[in-house]
């Protein structure tokens, strides 16, 4: 094993620039970038502005924002440094928008503030994605200040609707086809999996998800006056969402498991072999384990999909209390979906159920569907999973197990099916870094590791050519 | 019939005081006396000021707030004139809180700002049960202001917290019990039926409510990475709701029914016979009729107890969407209660039943205990309700029908069991009126049908003795 430290200028410089890259990270936290709340859009443009201003200072060229033709949505962030005829283009891909933050009472300190504890930096978004992202741009703005150029063609994406679901991505890569085409794309945006192994993900889960309105009556109703001759519209959405899953935790909705496959005996097993403490994992959030009958945690995580409520309300939900029937109830849902599974096919399928069951006393509507994408699994023998592979080892000593997330990265599925082009994340986020809760933190020990892995990938790739990757692109 | 407008001075003296009665209401109206919601309590304050300046301006005497010994809670007013030495005294009852006013958006105009459409006044609290109050108070105004003296003997406590239960009322009326020793009870509060029938309420259904918590994780997670292995608080409790009745409506909380008794055939046909327009009553409201398998609609209001949960929520419920699973899920509960429950044992059933049917994942917690009461009737022969009855004959021309309602009136239940008493509901609110809703109104033509009424009673009661009353007081 070499010693990256000691033997690699460029990585040598990035390491030196680390109190920079942390002083950029706290202002880009400061930034409160939650694209869902229409009321923090000033967040949004303040966390574009310091990124485009950090592309330019980086010698970026042809910087740009990307909208739909329609021009409506959160516009993605566009640089490129084409520096190397004839070496592969990868388009490297992070998402600048963050989770909303509440609940703001759960939180130890402000979460638009990034305040470091036990070598740990807290605040939303820090480690999905700002801190990985800043880890990519500051390993390039080392190339360019060492050797004045990079050793590989870089396009920059920075989506802003990551957390959305990615309502335009796929109109941007549309649109905008001709400037993003690339070799492959490698995302800053994905996560590691524990800090206890090195490992690479070769798969995600996909999504969609929507929101559930039941209606039973005009108003609300006095629960003295009408109670018992009535419709409880929270009844009714309890009794829906209590018929999704059966008593063996099998999701109920008929034609919800369309296309998806069984996991094979080789796939159980190599499952199996995963190091994974279930006790540990899940005494670490205060749970006990659970899910669907006849498969193992991790098979659950990987290779079953899954509906969940993500917000439920309706009546008064207030300080003491008030004697109403109320006359309409919400549910907020999404999906996680695995290979095989289309996602407005198993969406359709939950709705389909929901109608279904409803009583003949209530009124369903659906609104608020989501951006959505598929399952997505990286080819074996991809080119950038081999450079992947082979920076972690270099800087690491180990093989990477390959592994999967149960989360989704709608870009993946995006970009294979527009694009054409295989995706590898190769995030220095951990996963258990409270994403999307209250208290995300990102480790400080982190930043160096992430600098060397990215240095190291960038010199993998360069000793690639553009035909390796022909086989791949689809399109 | 004679005709009381041209007969009675007093009231023809309380009909021209209307403009004043008015005024006064709508003053009452702004001061947003929402007895749940500490940030009210300015308003609640306001409220008191308002009743006790007008019982000084009346000539009542040893006026006081009552509270129970240990100070907590909101206080009662009392105030009293004792004019009518060897006549029946009454206590007249009426509350000053009202109900919260969200969802603010379905107001048509301010809550809290009485304003006039279609011979309506529309304001929350004004017909539950501020119109209601000041019938009484200016009916007891006319007589001091025309005879010098009221007819009887009458003490007034005006109730601070009957819309969040009425949970120190017990106390207050232990604690001064000699102060209140009457006869009976005379209510201002209660509502009338329907505006096409002239009827009097001779029972009401008790209450009981409670605060459900479950929790799956000691925080939020990320519907990705945890999607598949963790219990889900709203999909458990949502299984606890869905589970609270069959499928023919029954509550299936053991022990639920303990004591209750199903209603005789004399009962049913009784019930039976009373003009009860079911189209015309669900469409008024937008809502289809449903309720209990093998009961009419009117024997499932007045006769069959009920769950309902009055709010409910958890997880993400803010604009877009967001991927988490939570750790927590909220429920607000309230019964509605018949002859024969107990309301503690009742409550008991559910929570019984709830931590039955609790998945091993999850965790149960019971908290927001509301004040609790069970149901009450008053006796037929009853020397008050014969008053009112025969107050009605006098200012209607029609013989009351004797309906019940399905809402509660803790007063009567407490003042049954604390002081032996039996009480009369006498309000000139319609339950049309849109209580605990948005919109809350009260029809001006109310106002002239009321103090006819009141005026009348109180020649009525006059013409009793205490002795009348001696065999029905149990204390």
């Amino acid at each position: 094993m070499t010693d990256p430290v000691v033997t690699d200028p460029v990585l040598t410089y990035a390491l030196g620039q680390e109190p920079r890259l942390i002083a950029a990270l706290k202002a880009l936290v400061a930034c409160p970038s939650v694209g869902a709340d229409p009321a923090m859009a000033q967040g949004m443009e303040d966390a574009r502005q310091l990124v485009e201003s950090r592309l330019t200072a980086m010698g970026f060229r042809n910087c740009q924002r990307l909208t739909p033709v329609d021009g409506s949505g959160e516009p993605a962030i566009y640089g490129e440094r084409l520096d190397a005829p004839g070496k592969p283009t990868i388009l490297v891909y992070a998402h600048y928008d963050v989770q909303p933050s509440d609940p703001l009472e759960k939180w130890d300190s402000p979460p638009f503030e990034a305040v470091e504890r036990n070598g740990r930096l807290y605040g939303r978004g820090i480690s999905d994605d700002k801190a990985p992202m800043l880890i990519a741009l500051d390993t390039l703005a080392a190339f360019v200040a060492v050797d004045g150029k990079l050793p590989i063609n870089v396009k920059l994406l920075i989506e802003g609707e990551e957390e959305t679901g990615s309502p335009s991505l796929p109109k941007i890569l549309e649109t905008h086809g001709a400037l993003l085409s690339a070799d492959a794309v490698l995302s800053a945006d994905g996560a590691r999996w524990r800090p206890d192994l090195v490992a690479l993900n070769i798969g995600s889960r996909g999504n969609a998800g929507l929101e559930v309105r039941v209606q039973t009556a005009a108003q609300d109703l006095h629960s003295g006056r009408y109670g018992g001759i009535v419709a409880n519209p929270l009844h009714v959405l309890s009794g829906l969402i209590a018929s999704l899953h059966d008593a063996q935790g099998h999701i109920a909705a008929a034609g919800f498991y369309d296309g998806v496959t069984e996991p094979t005996q080789a796939e159980r097993d190599e499952i199996a072999a995963i190091p994974f403490d279930q006790d540990q994992t899940f005494s670490a959030i205060g749970a006990s384990p659970y899910g669907e009958a006849g498969y193992s945690s991790l098979e659950r995580l990987w290779m079953r999909p899954t509906v969940e409520v993500n917000g439920m309300w309706g009546g008064y939900t207030g300080a003491g209390s008030k004697t109403v029937i109320p006359n309409e109830a919400f549910a907020k849902l999404t999906m996680r979906l695995v290979p095989g599974q289309d996602p407005q096919r198993a969406k359709q399928a939950v709705m389909d159920h929901f109608q279904a069951q409803l009583p003949p006393e209530a009124t369903l509507e659906f609104s608020g569907h989501r951006g959505q994408g598929g399952a997505y699994a990286v080819p074996a023998q991809h080119p950038l999973l081999g450079a992947a592979v082979a920076a972690l080892e270099q800087t690491t000593g180990q093989t990477p197990l390959k592994v999967r997330i149960g989360a989704s990265l709608p870009l993946t599925e995006i970009v294979a099916r527009v694009l054409g082009l295989d995706t590898v994340m190769f995030s220095f986020a951990l996963s258990d870094e409270n994403f999307h809760a209250p208290n995300e933190f990102f480790r400080l020990s982190s930043i160096p590791e992430g600098l060397a892995a990215w240095v190291q990938i960038l010199r993998e790739i360069a000793a690639l050519s553009p035909a390796d990757f022909a086989p791949y692109r689809r399109k």
